[in-house]
C-alpha cells in the first residue's frame, strides 16, 4: 500500500505557496488526500497541513523538493510518514487519572502517539508504569535541585527519543530556560476553564462562585507566559447538588479527556502555535 | 381539571419540615405530583419546590395552612397556581437579539412567562414592541437623571404588574438602591462565561486569548456584587478560523439562548438564590 | 476593499486539480484566504471550497479561466462574490417556529441568506410575513391540485429569484418530479434524529421508548429517497420528567436551530452532496 | 460521623406515601439530606429516592419501620448504607475498551461500585484482570453449551456476591430465562444511538448514511425485548472526513463513557425501571 505522509508548513502568507506545494507534489507523483490551510489575517501567518500518498521511495525527494522549491517563503516544514508515531514523554507527580488515560489510549492504538516513558518526582506511579510496561524515571525535585532535575529531564528526552512532553498533572513549575529549550513541545492540562479561577483549588473556587459549568484547558507551556496557547478546552454541566469534592472528581474526568484529545491532535501534527493562539486542524 | 399549584419554601434546615408539608398537603386532600428539595450543607439552608394538584377551592386553605403549620421554621413560602404566569419587564438599549428571543418564545407559549412590557433608554426598539403588541416605555437616562429614570422604572414595574425584570443587553448600570429594592428579581445576561474576561469587548479578548469555547452567563443582579448568583451558563465551540467579529455573532446566539433559559427557570419558580450560589431545580 | 469570492468545485478525483486551481488564482493575481478540500475515497469524488480575494475587475476572468483550465477534469464549478447572498424561498404550513427563526436571523444578518419569500398552503402565516416585510404567497394544495400548486411554486421560484427552497415544517409531500427539478436545492427539517422514529408523532414515539436524547435532522430532499443526504443534526438531553408534550416543545427548539444552521451552511456554499452523504466544510 | 443510607421506594401512586416516609424518618431521628421523587402519570407509578443520615444503630429500625408503615402501599423498598458499594460482575468477550474504563474508574473510586469479577468466553482478557487484581472466570460458550454456561454464570454471581451484571461488549446473547432471573440487574451497552441502526456493523451503516452524530446507548437487558429500558445515551459529532473505521474508534470512546455513567447511576440506586422507560435521578 502506498504510504501516507503528513506535511506541515508554517510561514508568512505570500502569494504562490499553495501553488508551489501543489506543483511539488505533482512532480513526485504524489496525491493530496487531505488538506487544510489557514491564513491568519491579524498575524499574516499561513499554516498548511497535508496528507499525501506517495511511493516509499519518493518520500525523501518530496521533502527535499519542498524545502528547495519553497525556500523563498522561508517556511517551517515538517514531513513525517504517518506510520512513524510521535513519541510522548509523560511527566506526572502522584495523581494518576491523566496518566492512566494516556496509557490506556496509547495501548488501544487510539492516541496516535507512542509513550516514550514516564517521569515522576515521586515513586508512587512506578507500579502503573510497570503495569503498562513503559520505562519509568524517578527524578526527585528538591528546592535547590531544579537545575539538576531539568538537566536529567533533558537527558531522558534524548534517551527515550521523545518528540514532546506531556505534563499530566505534574506539580512542578518548569524553569523558563527549560521551556525555551522545548518550544511548542510541552503540553499541560490546566484544571480550570481558562480564563478562569487562578491559584489553588480552582474547583473549590468554582463551587463557591456557584458556576454551572466546569472545565479544563490543555495548552502549550511557554517561558514567558503564565498560560500558553490553548490547544483544547471542554466543560461539563454541574449543579447546586455537587459538592466541591464532587466538582474535583468531575473535573478529573474532564481533565483526562481534554488532555488526551490535545495530545492526539499534537501527535497528528494538527496544532500550529500562532502567538497566543493556535490553529488546530481538527480531525 | 384539578389545578396545579407551585409551592416553594426556603428556610434554615430543621428536622420535620418535609413531614409538616406532607401533612398539610394531606389535610387539604392535595396530591404532590412533583417535588424537589435540597439541603445545602455549607449554608445549612433548605429549599423545597413542589407541584401540588389541589381543588380550586382549597388553594387558599393550602397557603394559609402551610404558613400556619410551618411558622416555627420561619420559612419564605410562595404558593402560585401554575396557570398564573409570572410577568417579565424587559429592559434593553438598542441590541435586539435577546429581546426578540424572549418575545418569540413568550408568543409561542414556551417561556412560561408573560411579557409585561419593554423599557429602553433609546427609541429604536419601539417598532419591535409594536410588532409583538407589547407596551413600550422610553425611559432616557442622562448622566444626571439616573435617580429619575429609576423612579420611573419603579412606577412601570407597578403599572405593568411585573414580577421581575430582565436586562436583555441593557447597557445602563442600575444603582445599588434600585437593585436592593428588587432582590432576586433582576436577571442579567453577561456576555461572557464567568469567571471570564472582564471589561469591554469580551469576545475580542477571547479572540486574542485564542480560546476554544465562548459562553454566556445569566445571573441575578445584586447591589453589592459585581456579578450576582449564576442561574445558567452555556458555551459554544469556536476555532482559529473565527474572527473576533464572528465570535461576537456566535456570542449573540449563546446569549439569547442562555438568557431565555434563565428567564423560564425563574418564571417557573425553579431558582433559589443562596448567597453567591443558586439552587436550580431543572425541569 | 478587495472583494472575496467563494469558489466551489466538485469532480472525480484526479491528480493536478489543486495545482491547476492554484495556478489559475495566481494568474489573476488572486489570494487564497480560505481553502478546504476533501477526497472521498469510497466514491473517489473530490470537493473543494476556496475563498479568494481578487480585484472586482478580475472576477469574471477568474471564473472563465477556472472553467477553461479545469475543463479536462469535467468539474462542477461555482464562483460567487460573497457579498451576493443566496436567496431562500421558505415553505411552511401553519407552524411558525422554524419560519420565525429564519426571519429573525436573516434580519439580524446572521443567516448569510436573503429571504426571497414565504410560501404557505394556509393563510395563517401571512401576518408574520407582513411583520418582517417579506413577500407572502398563498398556494393552497388540494388532493387533486398538487401539479398546479407545484407549477405555481416553480413560477414563484423564478419570480423571487430564489436559489434554494427551505421546507420549514411544510406538511406537503413534494412530487418526485418537483424534487428532481431542484436537485440539492431543497432543504427539509426532519423532526427526529435520523435514523430514528419513522412515521407520525416521533416525539411521542420517543417518549414511549424512554429515550434520553431527542434530536432533529436537516437534509436535502431527493426524488427517489425517503430521506436525502443529511446536512446537520443535533440532539438535546431529556429525562423521565418530560412529558411527550414537553418533548414536542423541546423538539421545536432543536428543529429551528438545526434548520437555521443547515440553511446558513448551504447559503455559504459549504455543503456538497455526495450520494447519500454530504461533505460539509464547517465555518 | 453519622452514616448515610440510600432509601429507594417504588409503588403505585397513592396519597400519603411521602408523608408516611417523612413520619418514619422523623421517628428514628433521621435527617433527609437528599430527596428526589417522581410520579409517572401515564403508568401512575411513584418512585422515590432519599439519602438519610441516621445513627448506625437505627438503620435496621428505619428499614423495618418503613416496611411496616408503608405496607398498605405495597412498595418495593431498598435500604442501603451508602458505604456498602454495590458489586458489579463484568461480562466481556475480547474487546477491552469498556472493561478497562470500568476497572480504571473503580480503582480510582469514581464508579461507586466494586468489581466483583470478570467473566469472558475467551481467555484474552485474563491479563487485564490480573493487572487490576480482579478475579477472572473463563466461561466458554459453544453452540450447545449455553445452558451450562449460564448455569455457571449464576454460580459466579453467587460466589462473587455480585449485585448486578454489566455486559461490556459481551458478544453472547443471554437466554430469556437468564434475563428473567436477573430483572433490572443486567446492563448492556449498545453500540448505536437507539433507535438506530439495527444489525451488524452499525458504525459502517452510520457511515453509509452520512450521519453527523454517532452515539451509544446503555440499557437494561430484558427477556422479551430486543432492547430494554434505556438508562443513558450520548452522542459525538462526526463529519464527512471520518472513515467508517474512525467512526468505530470514536464509537468506542462514546461506548465506554456511556456505559460507565450508566453503571455508576445504577450502582448509586438512581435508576428505576418503569416499563420501557426509566426514571433516573441524576446526581
Amino acid at each position: 500500500m502506498t504510504p501516507t505522509v503528513v506535511v506541515t508548513l508554517r510561514c508568512t502568507d505570500q502569494r504562490g505557496i499553495v501553488k508551489t506545494v501543489a506543483d511539488t507534489v505533482f512532480e513526485v507523483h504524489g496525491n493530496i488526500v487531505d488538506s487544510a490551510q489557514f491564513w491568519d489575517r491579524p498575524s499574516d501567518s499561513f499554516s498548511l497541513r497535508m496528507e499525501i500518498q506517495v511511493d516509499e521511495g519518493s518520500i525523501a525527494t518530496l521533502e527535499s523538493s519542498l524545502i528547495a522549491n519553497l525556500a523563498e517563503f522561508s517556511p517551517n516544514i515538517s514531513v513525517r510518514p504517518i506510520a512513524r508515531l510521535r513519541r510522548a514523554l509523560i511527566l506526572a507527580t502522584t495523581a494518576d487519572h491523566c496518566l492512566r488515560e494516556l496509557l490506556y489510549l496509547a495501548q488501544a492504538g487510539e492516541l496516535s502517539a507512542d509513550i516514550a516513558g514516564i517521569v515522576s518526582n515521586h515513586g508512587v506511579l512506578q507500579p502503573i508504569a510497570e503495569q503498562f510496561d513503559v520505562p519509568f524515571f524517578h527524578v526527585p525535585v528538591a528546592p535547590n535541585s531544579k537545575p539538576l532535575a531539568e538537566a536529567r529531564l533533558d537527558e531522558i528526552v534524548t534517551e527515550t527519543d521523545a518528540d514532546f512532553l506531556v505534563l499530566a498533572r505534574y506539580m512542578q513549575v518548569l524553569s523558563d530556560e527549560f521551556c525555551a529549550r522545548h518550544p511548542g513541545r510541552i503540553i499541560n492540562i490546566h484544571h480550570s476553564f481558562l480564563p478562569g479561577f487562578k491559584g489553588a483549588k480552582p474547583y473549590h473556587q468554582a463551587y463557591d462562585r456557584g458556576v454551572k459549568l466546569i472545565g479544563a484547558t490543555a495548552h502549550y507551556v511557554t517561558a514567558d507566559l503564565d498560560e500558553g496557547p490553548i490547544i483544547e478546552q471542554d466543560v461539563v454541566r454541574v449543579g447546586h447538588h455537587h459538592s466541591a469534592d464532587q466538582l474535583v472528581s468531575i473535573g478529573r474526568d474532564v481533565e483526562r479527556r481534554v488532555l488526551a484529545r490535545a495530545v492526539r491532535l499534537h501527535a497528528e501534527d494538527r496544532v500550529f502555535p500562532n502567538g497566543m493562539r493556535t490553529v488546530v486542524f481538527d480531525s
